[in-house]
């Protein structure tokens, strides 16, 4: 069981720098989430475009953000818990919360915060006899741990981004990777397209298109695809099958959880702290929704920082909190480094 | 008359996001601020301090984030009235205002913005028998355009920041510059203070410590400056004098245009767009109070942000908006710019 202050559901924008402002607040967060890395919507969808209505960023790359809020919560040392859903939640006689994860996980804390977007992102799986047998025995929606697949034989499927980005990366990496779209057009950046046209010339990617693969065959794990091309069938041998036919994100459990829905969103009082109906749990980001409401990151950003405070009096009862401006009192992380502003000396002129 | 869509009173980090949001949307804003540059209290108050809790900047120097803001906002084309202090405000029959300000220059606008923060800065004077006479006249309390100075002779009072950086910066630009202090022992930046020993060394500026300004003399304008040192005077010719003592924010004027006040603040709506008690008004950043509010810059973002949608249905009454990502949409500037993200390409790999 993992025990913190604040168990915050969604590693997006508006997950991430909660923690940095429960930080400032002393309280310690662990972030579970659904993807194999942080970023929410940013690191799945968009991380290589530019966003340009973050304050103070004329323009910055949606990765490059992300990188930075880790970086710039590094110091409070959040937990994280990736590739795995919340599920369940039970309230405790104490007030206090514990959430189980799809995996069995449970989680321990007196105040969640659910940032979780537009929902838990899910892979959009083909329509494929026998699929679900050969999750995590050769099939994979997601690609976690590249090395994985260091001097395995990988067929990769889609037309996107991902399957491009990823053939590319996996070129160096798998002993073969044959990429198969259902056209010989792609969509994605002119980069990668080019790219993957130069694999293919030099042999290091080996392409199916028009191809589609039909029918899967292994006794314990996957040994072999096989694929339609325009109505012939092939064989395939291959360790791996990574499907990357983009994410859909769903509400999901939390659609359960008693929370008041609308517009598949989760109601919250905005007039004071982004708490939902149930004390205790509030919804900050994406996930949310009031009257004005914006799905906007900077609007996450504020609404995580007004949500921390609340949780400090949830886990601080009757102690009050004076803010502190942290260019005045600097920043105390949990690792033992501080950040602070170079003082103003008093001195003679003689 | 300058005429605009949404009048900003503070150009202050959220009176210059608000011109971002606004262009968003196609409306024009106008900024007036008290103070002769822009960025409020960050670069009143602490430009070369560094602030850790604006989202995704582990740390940015105050004056970094005004000169980010002021480049994010450039394609919007923003009015800028500085120096000036709104004054009062007129309600026209048609629900527009007009505000008039202390140097009677009119603005005339559907929306009024208030981002007044702690209230428009007005310097601590030191209190000399005729100050007020010599105002314009050869004393001057912040110094707008140093070229101003240029071969004139300067006398600077202030131990702190402002007088240590202007007396160095002015040493390069006026004839001579005579810095006077109460005490030996100077305030502020090391590099600062001992630049400045440095230049009293070479003989570039005169220091008077301790010593006061106790009198003005000079017919029409002035002329010399009467120094107390511990108790004997001396007169110092000078063709300008600039007690740099600080400044205090005050609500001043605003506090009397009939808005809801408490704690020194203009109370809003904040379950809906941070609309004031006087439709077509709203306030935003530090300068408005709500349940929970927090004086934060982030928060302030957030805040004109909402506000602006709202603003949009007043000045375009009935006509529905649909927000649209800036990745997704890019932003076109009133100025012909446009910036957007690379778009993906449709291609064939053969
Ligand atoms: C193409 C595109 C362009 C955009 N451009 C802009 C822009 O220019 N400016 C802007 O402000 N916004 C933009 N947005 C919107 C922006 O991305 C979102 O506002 C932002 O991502 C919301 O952040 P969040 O942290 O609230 O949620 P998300 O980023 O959606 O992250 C939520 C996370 O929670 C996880 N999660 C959800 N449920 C569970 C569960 N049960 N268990 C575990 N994990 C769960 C999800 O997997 C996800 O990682 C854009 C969005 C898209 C798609
Ligand atoms: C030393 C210090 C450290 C700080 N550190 C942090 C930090 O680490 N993080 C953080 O988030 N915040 C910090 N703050 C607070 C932060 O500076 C404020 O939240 C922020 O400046 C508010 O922005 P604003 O645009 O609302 O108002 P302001 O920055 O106060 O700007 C308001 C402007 O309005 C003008 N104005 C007011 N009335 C009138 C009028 N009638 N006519 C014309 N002009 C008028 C003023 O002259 C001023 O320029 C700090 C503040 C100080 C003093």
């Amino acid at each position: 069981m993992i025990k913190t202050d604040i168990l915050i559901i969604g590693a997006g924008p508006t997950g991430l720098f909660a923690v940095f402002e429960a930080g400032l607040l002393k309280l310690k967060c662990h972030i579970l989430d659904a993807l194999p890395q942080p970023g929410g919507q940013l690191s799945e969808l968009y991380p290589k475009k530019p966003i340009y209505d973050i304050p103070g960023f004329p323009d910055i790359l949606a990765g490059d953000l992300v990188d930075n809020l880790m970086e710039q919560i590094k110091q409070f040392e959040p937990g994280f818990t990736l590739g795995e859903r919340a599920e369940t939640i039970d309230k405790q006689e104490d007030g206090t919360f514990i959430v189980t994860s799809n995996k069995g996980k449970k989680f321990h804390a007196p105040v969640v915060a659910i940032a979780g977007g537009l929902g838990s992102f899910e892979p959009r799986k083909p329509l494929i006899e026998d699929i679900e047998f050969y999750e995590d025995k050769g099939i994979k929606y997601f690609i976690k741990n590249p090395e994985k697949y260091r001097n395995k034989r990988v067929v990769i499927s889609g037309g996107g981004d991902s399957a491009l980005d990823w053939s590319i990366f996996l070129s160096n990496v798998a002993s073969e990777v044959t990429l198969i779209h259902r056209r010989n057009e792609f969509r994605g950046a002119l980069d990668s397209v080019e790219k993957v046209q130069e694999l293919k010339n030099s042999g290091k990617i080996k392409m199916i298109t028009p191809g589609e693969v039909v029918g899967l065959n292994g006794a314990e794990h996957l040994e072999s695809v096989d694929v339609d091309i325009e109505g012939a069938h092939r064989n395939i041998p291959t360790d791996y099958f990574i499907p990357l036919f983009g994410l859909t994100p769903k509400l999901g459990p939390i659609g359960d959880w008693g929370l008041e829905i609308e517009k598949n969103a989760i109601k919250v009082n905005n007039s004071l702290d982004y708490q939902t109906n149930i004390p205790g749990i509030f919804a900050i980001g994406d996930v949310n929704t009031y009257p004005g409401k914006l799905k906007l990151i900077l609007c996450g950003f504020h609404e995580a920082t007004l949500m921390c405070q609340a949780a400090y009096q949830i886990i601080n009862p009757g102690k009050k909190y004076v803010m502190k401006y942290t260019t005045v009192s600097g920043v105390d992380g949990f690792d033992g480094t501080r950040k602070e502003a170079p003082k103003a000396v008093v001195k003679a002129i003689t």
